[in-house]
């Protein structure tokens, strides 16, 4: 039998380590010397030792005649302490911080946008000329709580081509597309609740659900979409409040989710509760139209988000999101509590970018420029022995496999020593199961010396 | 005795209602049926009975040799539903609804923002056309994850000048001065952690706080500051995590920060682990500097916070956060994950604007043309027998007190009627003390149907 100095140790030991995990919150109060000591199955007088000692520590104090307290300041949420410690080439965040804190010099096939110079440049020098003429207002003024109304229209006008009916009422606009499901994450989800992804995913989905303190749940992606065997004991085992995927193509993997598969997530969805929000973000990259799960659904239990980040701007902050009015109505007080209101002028810069002739022209050159640099990134791929996961018909990103058994975090951090910025398979990986794949962006995979870096760190690594 | 069909009732009533206040969130599993049965001293049969009925309502379900557990979809966090429900006149979103919505033809002294005439408009055209001409990566990238640096280094030495020493590394750029102090929310609260704030304090921090699901605990306010022996007390009481508070000009009383009480508040916040978030947004309208917080504390504990939608442009969006550089650090993850980053060309016009001289040539004409408005204003209010509190030097707020015993609430629904928006004071008091007071912004009272209007409501009211 543990003696009653070992006890009182392991009493403060427990009650420590609640306090440190928020099951005992800065301020709460503890539960009572007697309530404790029969919860713990232990002495009063042994209790009662722990919590003087505990405020002599100053980690909880007493308050005469009404108990101990947990004393502050609490550990601050630090994204980079929440679930298992990654290595920094594969932390979602720390990729992130890479792309974006590298100058345009650096290659980052790695990365998640087009180079400058393949984005709109014309067509925003001349949204720029156009609203230094513009009226005062929206030179100076906030915006409305919805956001710049003919740009509503137009996104429902958008929205319709690809068979979603959303109202401009039915749509907000946003900073962004990330901002549009952190908001809906706001509106949805408690501390605790679990969401589901794709396995590989975007991996900001997994930072932002950190964020929310929520638990991700990977569904393995095929060339058609999520496995519905999957998703249905998904939906059993987890009870998910929500599942976020892309459409149009998606990311990291290219694939396209084909109409029977969307069919049966909707159906799965309905008879569970679940809440889709699906990022709409590459749909200008498609070059033939994929389903649209909100347009089966008609927003009732889809959520659709979107940005022109991708292809107009990401220096210009401005997304969307269509749902059902009265979740709307409830998003709106949560971007206005949160943010105050999105960016009249990103909105009014945007909607001239937009509704000029020169955009579509735009992105079909876009388009063609993917295209032939797919091929050209895949062949050099392939001379490597990196082999695609698929082909993708459209859009920036292929997904490749690695020779068998290199790590492809170990080939990112050898690359990097040669300034090369990859983002390395399980980065994507709710499961971390993607350790030999690569994400390439083909818009960023001009440079030649990517490939000989590349295959100096193959060769290191004895592949 | 109760028959045991009142008795299942009721275990389902109340099983239902913790569904909602999610005392059992989605997904969780119920206790067990004997366990449910002791703590509700009721027999096993009828709470069997009471869960199998609230499956076949799909309230719960059954998973076969597991126990029961709740369906989805759990009520969302709606805004409007969280609290004390109040009247849409005093309701802090609501405020901000109508202000956002209403157009430039109708009065609204209740806003908290200058006319777009009194915007720097010249300096926002010849900033959109520097931009027009800007270098790509200007116009179509992502800006780095702390923001655009010449900004931050401008930031920094506009710092210097009130006192605070931050190096540019130790100021992160945000989309917004509210999305800076949702930022430090995130990293700093938990649901349910306890946040001081000035009672009166700007109404959005209410909102705010309401999204974090922190409970706000108001200090009264003083012509110098917070009330000391309140803010002791309720350190004390409540062992909060923050206080959110204005520096410079105090919203909405136009009050300033005494320097011996900013000296008591931060010796009372370093005994007790509080941390202090000082909203600067109004910096630039100051005629005489008043005390930061965060010069005399060296950013340790206090977080320095602005933005200059109030005196650039609000429909430009960027503000900006100054810390301790592990906590920028945090909050450079947290914002990467929930918005991305801040808007790079935002930012970029934001600089341009403010390094040209225009800009103190613009701001000494604004202070200038506040301080006759101020005087002219409070001149038509006390005609009306409407009496400052006090009488600020600078800012665009007065906060006035109505004759006795007529409601701020009320006369604001009658005026809306005649179409002029109001901002009455218990929209801006925490313990709701405020009923009697009204906030004017001087910048937007020119307009002298106001004065007639109000004294048609005043009269109404039998005042």
């Amino acid at each position: 039998m543990k003696g009653q100095g070992t006890r009182i140790d392991a009493v403060m030991e427990t009650i420590r380590s609640r306090i440190a995990s928020r099951a005992y919150p800065p301020g709460a109060r503890l539960p009572s010397v007697r309530a404790q000591a029969q919860a713990m199955r232990l002495s009063v007088s042994t209790v009662v030792e722990a919590y003087e000692r505990l405020a002599a520590e100053g980690a909880i104090r007493s308050r005469p005649g009404s108990g101990f307290y947990v004393s502050g300041p609490a550990a601050p949420l630090a994204l980079s302490e929440i679930g298992p410690k990654l290595d920094r080439e594969v932390d979602p965040l720390w990729i992130s911080r890479q792309s974006l804190e590298t100058g345009d010099a650096v290659p980052k096939p790695g990365c998640g946008w087009l180079p400058p110079a393949w984005m709109y440049e014309d067509g925003m020098r001349r949204a720029l000329r156009a609203m230094a003429r513009a009226d005062a207002p929206v030179l100076a003024d906030y915006g409305t709580p919805l956001g710049l109304p003919p740009l509503r229209q137009l996104l429902a006008r958008r929205m319709a081509a690809t068979g979603i009916e959303a109202a401009p009422e039915q749509i907000m606009l946003t900073d962004s597309g990330t901002q549009a499901i952190d908001l809906i994450c706001r509106f949805l989800l408690e501390p605790g609740d679990t969401v589901l992804v794709d396995d590989p995913c975007y991996f900001n989905f997994h930072a932002l659900l950190k964020a929310h303190r929520a638990k991700a749940v990977g569904i393995p992606y095929t060339p058609n979409g999520p496995d519905v065997a999957a998703f249905e004991a998904a939906l059993r085992e987890h009870a998910p409040r929500l599942y976020i995927t892309n459409s149009a193509i998606h990311n990291p993997t290219g694939a396209t989710l084909s109409p029977v598969t969307a069919h049966r997530l909707l159906k799965l969805a309905d008879g569970s509760g679940l809440v889709i929000v699906e990022d709409d973000i590459f749909a200008d990259f498609e070059t033939a139209p994929a389903p649209r799960l909100a347009a089966f659904d008609g927003l009732d239990r889809v959520i659709h988000i979107g940005s022109f980040s991708k292809t107009v701007s990401a220096s210009l902050r401005c997304g969307y999101v269509a749902a059902r009015a009265d979740w709307i109505d409830n998003l709106v007080d949560l971007k206005i509590a949160t943010t105050f209101g999105n960016g009249h002028l990103a909105a009014s810069v945007l909607l001239a970018a937009l509704t000029h002739s020169g955009y579509r022209k735009h992105m079909e050159e876009v388009r063609h420029r993917l295209a032939e640099a797919m091929d050209k990134t895949v062949a050099r791929l392939r001379t490597l022995d990196i082999q695609p996961w698929l082909v993708p018909p459209a859009g920036m990103f292929v997904w490749c496999r690695l020779p068998d058994g290199v790590d492809a975090a170990d080939i990112a951090r050898s690359c990097l020593k040669d300034d090369v910025v990859l983002a390395p398979g399980n980065a994507f990986s709710q499961s971390r199961s993607a350790a030999g794949f690569l994400r390439f962006n083909v818009s960023q995979s001009g440079d030649g010396r990517i490939f000989q870096v590349l295959a100096r760190a193959l060769e290191a690594w004895g592949a």
